[in-house]
């Protein structure tokens, strides 16, 4: 059974996808054809984006489930009256709000993922450079700066978790990769001694690294399941007799482990929220 | 006026935080202070949760915000008894929706910012590697293989633009900084020419570009004011010159210039959704 999904916003899309994503997962049975429409911030846009609603109603031959984010009244009227099933956040919920707040909102569009505060932007800039500047153990010279500093072998996920820390939490995280010549014995490479506080160790099952490996270097001795148990066994050994914490992702999506990390670690998120 | 505010799930708060943030973003004359609660995904945990919450009520002297994504329903009910002001997103939607699609919801955690699929998370992995490869135009070599590459003057946002295309949208996203030795006139660098239609030009404001400049080297030619002018015009005149789409990044975030870049582009998701 194919259904259409319609996340409409008057700015980015991203919390009416955020929302009607959540929802929609929890029913499995059904195949949704999603589509976001981002930026609908007049009645004319509006009339667009019901048109396209109605079409998919007709094409499909069932109501397509409609997330709306718009702030504007007006805006929302117009995409209330399309042959979607609405899920109308601001409609929902912004007039407890207001009784509880005891405050009429300001109805501002695009006020949550706009740019705020130029301090906050250019924390989130600088964190962003940070974790390129420091990734892959390029650099370590840095290290005294860094938040924290993601440790683990080739391929299990520092770089991406490094720099969704960066953008999305203005958090300085570098990352540090054990390769062949730190995995003589069980024992924490020397330069990270002085940081042992800031390090947070990840783990993979061995089977997953292999094939994320192959993609990249396909029969490899590097992607060989063989050299990726080695790797990481020494790795967790070594983490072990650190006492390093440390989260095996292998089932875990970016989001995950670094929001996981950063509840672990306590650490304060600098931009954003 | 200080007010706190919970972002409470059981999974990484994302779209608690996004959700509540859009709501609360309407509200411009409370301060609220803002605290998120990942990973409550047991009664337990949820008993912790309404603590803090019902702490904060007696210190703030009014009860907090508690934004809700939590799908169990057992957990909800413990939240729903804080000191707190409950919005109870799933209880809100889920009962709807069930109605609507004539079928009951799985009420399984986790399932919005989880690993979905193998594929998917490879793209989106391959993406982000394909950024920082591609970053700073430090190769050009593999621009045959990009969706789309943003040029523009040093610093005025194509690195993180790139990376959030990259981690949000799996799309694989190149830049090419505009520098000194293309400015001597206004025609595209040759090696771009291949490459026009994926081209997309940002622009900045002169004044906020040395704001950023001055940030990475105070008092320097590279962040004078003059310095920025000329590069800014000229770059600018080299885009509309070659016809290439642009946009001025000055008051805008990351996220919607990414978001404004693909839709313009109508590039396709190839993760998340």
């Amino acid at each position: 059974m194919k259904r259409s999904a319609f996340f409409i916003s008057d700015g980015t899309g991203i919390t009416a996808e955020a929302l009607g994503q959540s929802l929609l997962a929890q029913f499995d049975g059904i195949e949704f054809h999603r589509v976001t429409l981002p930026y609908i911030d007049t009645v004319e846009k509006a009339r667009g984006a019901v048109a396209d609603i109605n079409e998919s109603a007709r094409s499909d031959g069932q109501r397509p489930i409609v997330f709306d984010t718009v702030v504007n009244e007006e805006i929302r009227k117009v995409i209330a009256r399309s042959d979607g099933f609405n899920i109308d956040v601001f409609a929902s919920f912004l007039k407890p709000l207001e009784q509880e707040l005891d405050t009429h909102s300001s109805y501002t569009v695009g006020k949550s993922h706009g740019i705020h505060e130029m301090t906050a932007y250019k924390d989130r800039i600088e964190s962003v450079n940070f974790a390129i500047d420091n990734d892959d153990g390029a650099r370590t010279q840095q290290y005294d700066k860094a938040d924290i500093i993601l440790v683990g072998v080739s391929r299990c996920g520092k770089t991406p978790t490094c720099l969704y820390m960066a953008m999305q939490f203005g958090v300085r995280a570098a990352n540090y990769p054990i390769t062949e010549e730190d995995l003589s014995n069980d024992e924490l490479p020397k330069i990270l001694h002085a940081y042992k506080d800031k390090l947070y160790g990840l783990t993979i099952d061995p089977f997953q690294l292999a094939a994320i490996r192959h993609e990249r270097r396909p029969n490899s001795r590097y992607s060989s399941l063989d050299q990726c148990s080695l790797e990481v066994r020494t790795v967790e050994r070594m983490l072990k007799k650190a006492d390093i914490e440390r989260i095996n992702t292998t089932t875990f999506s970016i989001e995950e482990i670094a929001t996981r990390i950063i509840a672990a670690r306590g650490l304060k998120r600098k931009v954003g929220l």
